[in-house]
């Protein structure tokens, strides 16, 4: 049986990633945490500064994710709706934090202290500030929503400083063998080995180099000695079959 | 009035960018061509290669779409399951197209036409082939979803192709206004300006440069004397203020 692994899943929220002028990085950042943890990502999903869509993507995730993260959307302009969508989607009171507050105020002069800037000190009631050592923009955690800004170089190190307060109890077991050989002719072997080692997420990915093309298949899973023996058996056939294989 | 525009949602199939393994840059490419021919890009979803997943998201997605745009899970292999899972969410017989299945014989010897790579022919029945100048991988179309392999390359050539047939009847308009000024400084007035042009999306985007950092403003609109207009305001305001802006 498998193990039962945490499962998370990504909003990110910005018309900007959808008009295609900026592409996100930021899920791609979090998702490897999370696999570092031994956490599932279950879906990431993109949708617009838009309060209906912020509103449905949360109902539609928090009920069936342990962690839901979100990017995206909590600085001090007019379309940072996230904050106000999320206490809406919760049907909690949307209302100054104090911490917060206390924070931009420390942060900036008093002639720097613009309504813009207070404004995001507003967030859902009972909302715990998410630790930001470089800016003032304020993440937060309410249930099990956890709330990011966009701007990849923040959100980098809040998650690094994050991540490091998981528990990471059950890692998962990788290896990867890469060959000469095409997906064509090495997927029907690929697809037994499946079938034989059915609790093992095994995935085949085609390169293409400068002078060379192949596979690399990669094997998931949560108990060693299967990802090891699996991996063995798909070596040994590429080395049998002229595939000039190489195990990591 | 806002003009009535084609919307679209894209569904990016694979495990490997769930894992953090891979960055997606296929919705990216796709949502960058969408923005072009003026249709609107709704929602980016990620989701794992699993039958469940596929079928679900293609029925969220394919009734409340012009377009839906499918990447990844059409090789040959077994964890490509995209076509098999499409036909399950249609209730439409997975069976071979006989145009796919001649390309393939026709690309490979005798030896090298696997069982594997003779999968690549099955497909929803009616699905009409789309173009792939470069390999067999046959992306095909369905109803009103769209079929893409998920290899970065294939996919950016079939989607260039597939792209040239598509009318643009109604281009957005565009200007971008950047400014040393901060958003903290400048979100009150921008919320005013959006305020005033309520058909405008309004973008506002900190940027972090070596030497410096400010916003950029990003306006986009059906109509290009509001998109103008509003942009010249804004640039007059950044520059009384001393904002340094460039308008483009």
């Amino acid at each position: 049986m498998k193990l039962k692994r945490k499962e998370a899943s990504i909003i990110v929220i910005g018309n900007e990633i959808l008009s295609g002028k900026t592409l996100d990085t930021n899920s791609n950042y979090i998702a490897i945490k999370l696999r570092e943890k031994g956490i599932i990502c279950k879906e990431i999903s993109v949708i617009p500064d838009n309060e209906n869509s912020i509103i449905e993507k949360i109902n539609q995730f928090r009920n069936n994710n342990d962690y839901v993260f979100t990017s995206g959307g909590i600085g001090p302009t007019h379309d940072d709706i996230t904050s106000k969508s999320i206490s809406k989607a919760l049907s909690i009171p949307f209302e100054i934090n104090k911490l917060a507050k206390k924070l931009i105020e420390n942060h900036y002069s008093d002639e720097e202290l613009t309504e813009a800037r207070l404004k995001m000190a507003y967030m859902p009631k009972g909302s715990v500030l998410i630790d930001n050592p470089v800016s003032v923009a304020p993440g937060f955690n309410i249930q099990n929503i956890y709330v990011f800004p966009g701007v990849p170089k923040i959100l980098h190190i809040m998650i690094d400083e994050f991540f490091k307060r998981i528990e990471s109890n059950n890692v998962f077991y990788k290896k990867t063998i890469s060959t000469t050989l095409s997906e064509g002719i090495v997927g029907e072997f690929i697809s037994q080995i499946q079938k034989k080692y059915h609790e093992l997420d095994i995935g085949s990915y085609p390169y293409f180099k400068k002078n060379s093309f192949g596979v690399s298949i990669v094997i998931t899973g949560d108990k060693e000695a299967q990802v090891k023996d699996s991996s063995l058996e798909i070596y040994e056939y590429f080395k049998k079959n002229n595939g000039s294989p190489k195990l990591f």
